[in-house]
């Protein structure tokens, strides 16, 4: 395996799969189950492939290209993610949880397994993941979020949130089990919301209840635009072709 | 000591005490006043029998047999577990608590100290339990829940929360100091609890205020049964003969 | 560089400047573009001096003498920290930071950077400090209490949270983009602040709401006086000369 970048001190599995180039650091673990891209590195005192508890996790944890793990991160095996996997410090991911690409994960956050996620999903610090939950693509979520799932716990069943393209979810929120989110919609900070959000609205309170169309909601940059959708001003870090996607589609 | 599987990088004191097939992991450490029970595992990155700050806490750290720790959880010296401690990763508990058997503690769970912990309880992720907490059996604590002490921080005034048998706190809860949660009560997501809690009604909102007896929640399967009491119908990894007590009891 | 006590397994970069009897833990790295007091302990599995990811926060480490940072903690470069300071276990802590003498941060704190943070200012466990929070003098903050920055999600607009001296925020509340917390007040449990909060004010609930100037809340300790301003009574950890200047303040 030429052109690793492996600390001395690293545990690395002889049955792990690790693509060109990838850096691992200190004291970091990699179990005999994983699948890591080219270019990735994968920072210090993590540990990558953690056995999973279910039967249904006993599948390969597969990490696309170009990631860059966070050091102190825990994943599980039986998850995969696409390529530009990007997290902070500290963060678990479970088994049988399907990523796509550039999804985003921020310190402290915790998936805890059974999810879909899609494209260009970004978490910010300290969101917590219920089993279950479906998060579509451009969604934000933002700290100390949690998706629940189990209507009257403790229990089996089992009623993940789901979260359409675009939408924001901001801080310390909590989404009941079985809700929608709708495309483009806004959960205000400290909300619980019950009920299914329609697109492109802003909920706010606990129990959250309608507040305006997200348009209504100007920009607090003295130019009179609207904040909302987002994606007309805010780029940092998306790629420049989905930029230029976004913008064609919000002239028609 | 024969029988120990320990990792060659993890940095055992001499003066520690582990039983019969203790397993230990990479880049943990465990401290010099420190008892672990036979059969159990202490995962990678650990820290065990961590120094206390207080004088009442230079006591032996005691760890059940059949204890799984899961990796980067730091345990203090000075607090007692029955057999079938199993934690999630990343926990951290401080001196002077003592918990019965079978106790878990969900991932980022963060423990105070001088707390009483009885049989059968179980923390979700990320639960922050307050010091001078009393939790009685079969307690459920979700995440992002929280025990305070201080009625009026910052002060050195510590009146303690309660919670009895088999009572349930949703998520993202906070119960504030002195309050007792009564036996099979249920405290809504998103609540914030400033009075006691009868036995076997549920309360939600912040403040919280009565919403209606636990049996009246119905399951959402379907069936018509009632969700609570919970012990009904959910027994996921209790022991055969708990369960079988529970079913007896619930009979008459 | 003798009277060093650095752990064999600790990863010690040679352009890293430790002053005398600085310790180091088990498993810890220091970066190179780091200082580090006089009579600091730096606890073991540690990263001290990670790498900034804005230009802005190419800066070095500076953390003052008598440092205690527990076990688990991530310090990035270009932050600038007083003496005495002390942290729980897994702190992080983000570039572009600057804070005064014994500043304390507990368990699982998160500070993004680019804060200002005065003397004797205190964070309990899982506090989250939104990018350009400032943060005054003797300032108390409990868990799970978030300060936001952003007005809409998401945004290149900051606006941070000001907090002014000897305010304490109670647990699970969280502070809108660009509100002030005035001298010396109190905003209660699971409160949401949208307004500015006047000195010596409590406010509670979601939105916050005026509930009494903070002298009408009494010490439950049967002796008939107030629990603030708190620096009348509570000293805990203070140095001698500072709680001095305050009774001397308070008398007049």
């Amino acid at each position: 395996m030429p052109h690793h970048k492996i600390h001395p001190t690293a545990i690395i599995s002889p049955e792990c799969v690790l693509g060109r180039n990838v850096e691992v650091g200190p004291f970091t673990r990699i179990h005999a189950n994983v699948t890591i891209g080219h270019n990735s590195i994968i920072d210090s005192n993590c540990e990558i492939g953690y056995p999973a508890t279910s039967i249904a996790g006993k599948k390969r944890l597969v990490i696309g290209p170009n990631a860059l793990v966070r050091s102190h991160s825990i994943f599980y095996e039986g998850s995969e993610f696409g390529p530009g996997l990007k997290t902070g410090h500290r963060v678990t991911v479970r088994e049988c949880t399907k990523a796509g690409r550039d999804f985003q994960i921020g310190t402290l956050s915790d998936i805890q397994g059974h999810c879909e996620i899609g494209d260009f999903v970004r978490f910010h610090s300290n969101v917590h993941i219920g089993q279950y939950s479906v998060i579509k693509n451009c969604v934000w979520i933002f700290p100390y979020v949690i998706l629940t799932n189990d209507p009257h716990p403790p229990s089996c069943i089992m009623m993940g949130v789901t979260v359409e393209d675009y939408a924001a979810i901001a801080t310390m929120s909590v989404i009941l089990p079985g809700v929608t989110i709708g495309e483009g919609a806004l959960v205000g900070a400290h909300s619980s919301v019950a009920d299914n959000v329609r697109p492109n609205t802003v909920v706010t309170g606990a129990p959250a209840k309608f507040l305006c169309e997200t348009s209504k909601i100007k920009l607090r940059n003295g130019s009179g635009h609207s904040a909302y959708p987002w994606r007309e001003h805010f780029h940092r870090g998306y790629p420049q072709e989905l930029v230029s996607r976004w913008l064609d589609e919000l002239k028609t």
